[in-house]
C-alpha cells in the first residue's frame, strides 16, 4: 500500500459529525434569537474584489488577508502570462497582475459593501444578520485558526437606543438559551471621551484608553505609570486612578462617576446614555449588563456605546462584544450612515460550553434507531418498519448486510444509536420485534404494528 | 458624495435575506431527509493544500483551480520575497513558491481526503452527508457560478445495494417534500459495459457511452453515424440501435434488455442489480425509479448503478446525480474502499421553486409583528409587550423611534410584516391595543394582557 503523505493547511480543521452537531446547535439559538428581535439573514461572497478589503484594517491586517492568485499564473505550460505579471508587479505596477480576488477577513467590510452597493433598495434601519466563515493568516495557535466563524448582529440607520437595548436583550437571551452564566459589560466611548477633555484634552483620548486597556494585565500601578510617560499631569494621573476606582452597583457607580465629571457634557451624555439602556433592559428583565468604565474596546471605530461579554466560572477571555459607530459605509462612497452591532465569539463559546458540560445529550444524538439485518426475509421487514418509523420522523438506519449479531451490535455502540430493533426468523414468524434500550440496558418485544407508536 | 464604484467578482453573488431564507428551506429539507437515513454532518475547510487538489480533476479542472497566493507575495514593501519566488517558478521549479493552498473544488476529494486521514478511527460503513460551497474559475454564465453550493450524501465501505436503495428513498422523500414532481433515472454501467462486449468489445465502452450520452441533443441517426465514424461495425450499431429503442413501464424495458443481451455475465449482473434496487424501492412506496438504460453519466468513476433526477412540468437539466464508484480513497493511500453517493443541485432546485411558485409562503416571513413607536411612554409598554411576546417565540420589531403614523406604516409594508400593534396614548390609559392585520386589511382592539394568547 502506497504511503501517501495527506493533510490540511495549518489553522484550519475538518469539523466530523459531533463537532457540527455541537457548533450547529450554537449557531441555530444565535440565528431564532436574532430573528425574534427581526433581524434578517444576508450572505455575501466568499471573496471580494481585493480593493474592497485593502486598506481598511490597518497596515497589519493588510498583510493577514488571504488573496487570490489570478487565474492561469504559476501554469508550468503557460509561464509567458506568468513573466508578463511578475514583471509588472516587480516594477512597482499595481499588484492587481497577480491578485484580484481576496477572501473575506470579517463580517463587517462586506456588510458595508452590501449596503453602500444596494442602498436604494434597502428599508432603514436595516437590520441584518450574517454567520460565515473569515480567513487571516495570522500564526495559528491555540485557540486561534486561519479560518473561523464570525457571527454578528447590526443595525444600520438609526440613531436611537432602543437598538442597544434590544441588542442588550439578545445576548442575555442568547445566553440564557445556552445555559451559560454571563456579564454583559457596558461602557460608552462619551464617558472615555469626557475623561480626556478633564485630563489634558480630547486629543489623549487614546493615550488614556491605550493605558486603560491594560488594567486588567499589569495592575493600576503600571497604568499610573505609563499615563505619567504619555505625558499626564499628576492631577490628572490622579483623576483618573479615581475614574479607575469607581465600584459599587450599577446605580452607585453611575453616581461617583457623575460627581467625578462634574459638567463635562461629553461625558453627561454618556451617562445619560447608558441609564437609558439601563432602565430600558430593566423593564425587560434583563439583569446580566455590568456597567465597567475601564471598558475600552481597542482603538476601532466606536464612538458611543460598547459591549462586552465574559462567561463566568471559566477563565475564558470576552465572548461577544459590540458596539455604535458612526459611519458604516463612508468608505465606499454613501456617508452618514451610524450603526450599532454585536458579535458572538462561536469558538469560545463552543469551548466554554464544553469545558461546562452544557451541550445538551440530545444535540448528540445522530441516529435513534438501529435495525439488525439478519436475513433476506427479515431485513425485508426490518426495512419496511424503518420507513414507517422514517415517515414519523424518527432516524433510521437498517445494517447494510447479512452479519454477526455482535458486529452489528457494536456498529450501534460506536455510533451511540440508543435503540437497536431485531427481527430474526422467530419474530418474522410472530410479528414481533425486540427493541434493545442501549441506555436503560433494557429489552422487551413488541408487536410490529405496535412499533412507530412506540416513543424513541 | 465621492462616487465610489462598489461591485463583488465576477460570478460570484450576495445573498439577500429572501433568498437566503428560500435557500435555507431547501437545505433544511435535505439535511433533514440525510439524517432520517442515519447519515451524519462533515465540514471541510475552504482552503486545502495544493496538492490534494491538483490532478484529480483531469487537465482542464487543474485549470479552473483557484489557488491561494502565499502570503506576503506582491507586497510592494518587499519585493525581495515575491523576486525570489517568481524566479523559482520561472525556472520551473514547483510552483508551491506562489501557491501551497487552494479553494475546494468540490465536496468528494476533500471528503476522501478525510476519509484517508482518519480510516482508522470511522466506523464503517460510514455514512456522511456536507453542504458546503465549492469554487471554481470557469466562464460565469446564466445559471453557472464561480461560487456554489454543493449537498452530498456517500457511504463508503458497503457493497451492499441496500445502499442505492436508500439513497432512491432519500431522493423521492426531498422532491417530495419540496413539492416539486420527479422521475429519478436509473441504469446501471454494468449493463453499458455489457453492451460494449457484444459490439465491440469492452475496449470501446468510452465510444459508445460517448456518442449514447448525446441521443438527446443530436438523436438518433447522428448518434449511429458517430458510433460508426467511431469504428463499430453495422451490425453492432444495428444491435445499439436495439438498446436505444428499448421502452415501455420499467419491467417490460427490463424484459426487452434481457433478451437483446443475452447470456452476457456484465449485463446479467446489471440488470440483477437494478431489478434489486427496483423491487426494493417497491416496498418503500417509491414509485419515482424510471429505468433508462441510455443514461451514462458522463466520464466518470462510476462503476454500477447510477443516478439523475429530472424535474417534471418545467424545462430544467439534472437537478440531482449520482453513482456507485469502486475505489474513493486509492489517491490518497487507502486502497478498497467503494461506495455510493448521490448529490443535489441547489442552485437548479431554487430555479425550479422559483419557477413552479412551490416555496411555502411562510418560509418567507422574517418579523410578525410590529409594534409601532408613539412616544415615550406608549413605547416603553409596547416594549414590554413585544418582550413578552419574543418569550412565545413570536418574531417581533418595535419601530425605534417616534414618527409618523405614515412612515412606520410603510416600514412594515416594505419588510412584509403581517401584523401591526398599535398603542397611543387613548390605548396605554385603557390597556388595549389595536392589530391590525395586513393581509385581511382588517383591524380590531385587544386588551394589552389577552395579547400574548393572540395567534399571529
Amino acid at each position: 500500500m502506497a504511503k501517501i503523505q495527506v493533510g490540511i493547511p495549518q489553522g484550519t480543521r475538518d469539523f466530523s459529525t459531533d463537532i457540527v452537531r455541537k457548533r450547529n446547535y450554537i449557531f441555530s439559538t444565535v440565528r431564532s434569537v436574532f430573528e425574534l428581535y427581526g433581524f434578517q439573514p444576508l450572505e455575501t461572497p466568499t471573496m471580494e474584489n481585493i480593493e474592497t478589503l485593502m486598506g481598511k484594517y490597518g497596515e497589519e491586517g493588510d498583510k493577514l488577508i488571504f488573496k487570490v492568485l489570478n487565474n492561469g499564473l504559476g501554469d508550468p505550460k503557460n509561464l509567458e502570462k506568468s513573466k508578463a505579471a511578475f514583471e509588472n508587479v516587480l516594477n512597482g505596477k499595481n499588484d492587481k497582475n497577480l491578485t484580484e480576488r481576496a477572501l473575506r477577513y470579517d463580517l463587517t467590510i462586506p456588510f458595508a459593501r452590501y449596503v453602500a452597493m444596494n442602498h436604494a433598495q434597502l428599508t432603514f434601519p436595516f437590520k441584518r444578520y450574517q454567520i460565515q466563515p473569515v480567513w487571516r493568516a495570522d500564526r495559528p495557535q491555540k485557540g486561534r485558526y486561519r479560518e473561523f466563524y464570525q457571527c454578528d448582529a447590526d443595525v444600520v440607520g438609526s440613531y436611537s437606543l432602543l437598538n442597544e437595548v434590544e441588542l442588550a436583550n439578545i445576548y442575555a437571551e442568547v445566553f440564557s438559551q445556552l445555559k451559560i452564566d454571563v456579564e454583559i459589560r457596558i461602557n460608552n466611548r462619551k464617558i472615555l471621551a469626557g475623561l480626556a477633555e478633564l485630563c489634558g484634552g480630547a486629543d489623549k483620548m487614546m493615550d488614556i484608553t491605550i493605558a486603560i486597556d491594560k488594567l486588567d494585565k499589569i495592575g493600576l500601578e503600571k497604568v499610573k505609570e505609563e499615563l505619567a510617560t504619555r505625558g499626564l499631569q499628576e492631577n490628572q494621573v490622579a483623576r483618573i486612578e479615581q475614574y479607575l476606582s469607581i465600584e459599587g452597583s450599577n446605580e452607585e457607580k453611575l453616581q461617583q462617576l457623575t460627581e467625578l465629571m462634574g459638567d463635562n457634557e461629553t461625558a453627561k451624555k454618556g451617562i445619560e446614555e447608558i441609564t437609558y439602556v439601563l432602565n430600558y433592559a430593566a423593564i425587560a428583565g434583563n439583569s446580566k449588563l455590568v456597567t465597567d468604565f475601564t471598558l475600552a474596546r481597542g482603538l476601532n471605530y466606536y464612538t458611543g456605546t460598547i459591549f462586552e461579554v465574559k462567561a463566568k466560572n471559566v477563565q475564558m477571555g470576552s465572548i461577544g462584544g459590540g458596539g455604535r459607530y458612526d459611519d458604516l459605509t463612508g468608505l465606499f462612497g454613501v456617508p452618514n450612515l451610524p450603526g450599532v452591532g454585536i458579535s458572538f465569539g462561536v469558538d469560545r463559546i463552543y469551548d466554554v460550553m464544553e469545558e461546562l458540560k452544557l451541550f445538551p445529550e440530545a444535540v448528540q444524538t445522530g441516529t435513534q434507531v438501529l435495525f439488525f439485518n439478519l436475513g433476506d426475509a427479515e431485513s425485508r421487514k426490518a426495512f419496511e418498519l424503518a420507513q414507517q418509523l422514517r415517515g414519523k420522523g424518527v432516524r433510521c438506519e437498517l445494517y447494510h448486510e447479512l452479519a454477526k449479531f455482535d458486529k452489528q451490535f457494536k456498529y450501534a455502540e460506536k455510533k451511540a444509536i440508543p435503540f437497536i430493533v431485531i427481527i430474526g426468523s422467530k419474530e418474522l414468524e410472530e410479528g414481533t420485534c425486540v427493541i434493545k434500550d442501549l441506555k436503560k440496558s433494557e429489552q422487551f418485544a413488541l408487536k410490529q404494528n405496535e412499533l412507530q407508536n412506540f416513543s424513541f
